[in-house]
């Protein structure tokens, strides 16, 4: 298709379209005349991927570059798979340091694989802003939070796992971990009000 | 104290002490003579709570002027309470129509309190994003999520439960939704890893 038709299936505008191209998030169409460029399904489906980073997910350009680099070639293993993804989403690298607590918060549910990673200290300073801001939230509680979350990413692990190759993989972590994040705070409002009217 | 006085014990400058004053979101000081008002406690914390509010919620100024009215004269009920804080708070009431899907969903899980409001729709809505940006979301894993953040919600409610005024508890709600839900996706990830490596 061409590039008014590409426009037309995913609803971006052309001159969209051109600065994804410039800037190397939307790989080139194959040449058909000096002028003209043929573009396919995986056109569609890439610009589907950056207009959600783009739009729910706050996440820069240069991170999309970054995100769509790994794309095209994928790291070999899936632990790498995820550490891609989590370093190119934004609001994870938040932080610098791990507090004693965070670290040994990991280390008791299991997850020593990142006890000193940036996940582990934007969860520091996740915990930190909170308790500043006058939430108290004990130790227990961030326990229990965690075990809730555990659960979550049970499902997103599953899904990641039925994916057919390692750039879908990616795809599915980055834009499952993206999109659903406002589907979870949704339903924890929900929750929320199904909680207390059960205790009412 | 004096308004310098609230400016360097919370750490927020004194011309925007006195914006928050004009907006309406601080309450006026104890007058002392023609220009000067004394602050006390109450002041700092909700000093505390604007700026949470503004810097990690993203909320407007006007939203947090319904806040701090309801909080002044807090519903009668726990129920109607969830119900302020949830509407004040941005991101929750994007969207109009409630989807079967959800509303099944919700009545299945027992909230039956909830599924024509507008946390549904903002559900329904999420929803929709993330299947049109390409997520499948089957709906027996929106089912799994939804019951992962019950358990999140768990914690909330006992949260709330401790509060020993319904000003409190408003306070208590608004303040654990916006600062906890930097937390719970930092988890999300974290699991995330956690999880995979386990099935590694």
């Amino acid at each position: 298709m061409r590039i008014s038709e590409l426009a037309e299936v995913t609803g971006v505008p052309v001159h969209t379209l051109k600065f994804y191209l410039r800037e190397g998030v939307l790989p080139p169409g194959a040449a058909t005349s000096r002028t003209r460029a043929d573009y396919g399904e995986a056109h569609v489906e890439r610009v589907r991927l950056v207009r959600a980073l783009v739009e729910h997910g706050g996440v820069s350009i240069g991170d999309i570059r970054s995100i769509v680099e790994a794309l095209d070639s994928p790291p070999p293993s899936r632990h790498e798979l995820l550490g891609v993804a989590h370093r190119a989403l934004p609001g994870v690298t938040a932080g610098a340091e791990v507090s004693a607590e965070v670290a040994d918060l990991l280390e008791s549910l299991g997850w020593t694989t990142c006890t000193d990673g940036p996940l582990a200290a934007g969860l520091t300073a996740a915990v930190a802003a909170a308790r500043a801001a006058g939430v108290e939230l004990a130790p227990a509680e961030l326990r229990r939070y965690a075990e809730a979350m555990r659960a979550a990413a049970e499902v997103d692990v599953e899904v990641a796992l039925r994916a057919t190759s390692a750039a879908d993989a990616l795809r599915t972590v980055v834009l499952g971990t993206v999109m659903v994040d406002p589907v979870l705070l949704a339903l924890r409002r929900i929750a929320q009000e199904g909680v207390s009217a059960e205790r009412g």
